[in-house]
């Protein structure tokens, strides 16, 4: 049925209203099965970005790691077809399972309480471009969301691609009750792509929890001298000026990097580091406002 | 008829073939724009990444600023509707205007050799989202082509949104004889992702001229020391595994970031830097092969 329901949104070419009263119905089925799948799921937060390369996918790893860690099942949704990195930051190499019943994928099981889905662990060649237009995405994450065994769960982080277009759309659409984490680097081009998010957020009336600055301050391994590698202070200004709250600042690490490289989340360890602190902060900042 | 387009495109929510016979008629006049647009232009270079955040749109920017610098004519086409940089990049503040006829769109004319057209500088609220799907996006990168007055060009550089969806898909279509130039940073997060992108040419039969490492190599300006932020060396690697050439590696300089947030790409200026030397070397790889 997944793959099946993928094939129909591709041949549908944008125009799913055309296949008559039976499309009809399977999209009716296809609400049924998102609203029930979305019932078991105390808190979706939906991480996003009007830029892409800011670290949003490494925020998403890492917000799911941490609160797995704390003990809260979580789920995490990578809806980004075109380069989707949350596979390979979590070390997911294998497909994913279709549940016996054939009605339903199986997310990969990270650890006791974590859950993850990525396009990329559908793929049996990796390096195979998705090449879809607008519709195909909106049905494959409609799929992921309805079509995926999440079960019980207290948070649902979900991944999607840059910008303000057909994913961040489809998931505002399909999770209303989503809420937004806007992610950032300090710089001003950065930053006028990420107003651009708040005023999605805003005209799609999504409840945004604040903003995040990502790779901000960053210490010399050799001098331990502080560098400003894409400016500094940026997002908590624009989070004033915006009337958003400022959700944290995190050092630019490049262990990060490496560690995303090799599919194991930093805040799913135990160091503790300038980085891991920061985040503690970040998620703090969360789970306050829930 | 530029926003009438536009705005056509929008309500056809993917389904152009509906407008019956005269939806027909002006999608064969937009092909005849399209033609007549690309017949005056030598070479149009696709400056592409799987990947957001590598860089892409410094590329293409300093490429364009490069390129026009030395004689040559340039248009610099940003087609990034959801987070476009050029205009910000290229001091672009002020909104386009409409040819005297009010059938085209002029582009901004940065210096004697350098046309700029970016959505970006059709917006009064250079802040508010482009809430678009798909086809809506098509119609876009159509106009640009077809609809802008470039007149005659040595080249025509041309920047996507990461990734293999609509956009990138529409400049193939539309600009088959395009050149592809693919932009990375080495870490294997970057690079799986471009696999995608070299994926995504092969299928639709983009000519690739090879692919660019970005912010590689980087010197701590306190201590000198060489520090690799996002890794080393695995552009270089990645394009022999694939069999492509390896247009040069561009060392990670903060300055970049501030020329690009002062809307003067560092190309533009005549300071010599280890940044403007690797990126002469690119340019250089880029001209031999045409």
């Amino acid at each position: 049925m997944i793959h099946e329901n993928v094939d129909n949104a591709k041949k549908s070419q944008g125009c799913p209203s055309q296949g008559g009263g039976d499309m009809a119905q399977k999209q009716q089925e296809q609400q049924a099965m998102i609203k029930d799948s979305l019932s078991k799921i105390k808190h979706k937060i939906f991480v996003l970005s009007g830029k892409g390369g800011v670290g949003k996918s490494s925020v998403s790893a890492n917000l799911a790691a941490s609160l797995s860690k704390k003990g809260y099942k979580t789920g995490l949704m990578d809806v980004d077809v075109h380069g989707p990195s949350i596979a390979h930051m979590l070390g997911l190499t294998e497909l994913l399972d279709i549940s016996p019943d054939q009605q339903r994928l199986m997310p990969k099981q990270v650890n006791e309480n974590l859950k993850v889905v990525s396009v990329q662990a559908l793929m049996q060649d990796k390096d195979q471009a998705i090449i879809w237009r607008g519709p195909a995405k909106t049905g494959m994450i409609q799929q992921f969301v309805g079509n995926v065994e999440w079960g019980e769960l207290d948070f649902l982080i979900i991944d999607a691609p840059p910008g303000t277009g057909d994913e961040p759309l489809t998931v505002v659409q399909n999770i209303p009750e989503a809420l937004g984490v806007i992610v950032t680097t300090p710089q001003e081009v950065a930053l006028s792509d990420i107003r651009k998010s708040i005023s999605f957020c805003k005209t799609v009336k999504l409840k945004t929890l604040g903003i995040v600055e990502n790779m901000a301050a960053f210490k010399c391994p050799h001098c331990s001298e502080s560098i400003d590698l894409f400016k500094n202070g940026g997002g908590e200004k624009t989070a004033k000026a915006q009337g958003l709250d400022f959700l944290g600042s995190l050092p630019f690490d490049t262990r990060v990097v490496t560690s995303g490289d090799a599919g194991v989340p930093v805040m799913s360890e135990d160091n503790e580091t300038e980085f891991t602190k920061a985040f503690e902060t970040l998620v703090d900042n969360i789970l306050k406002q829930l």
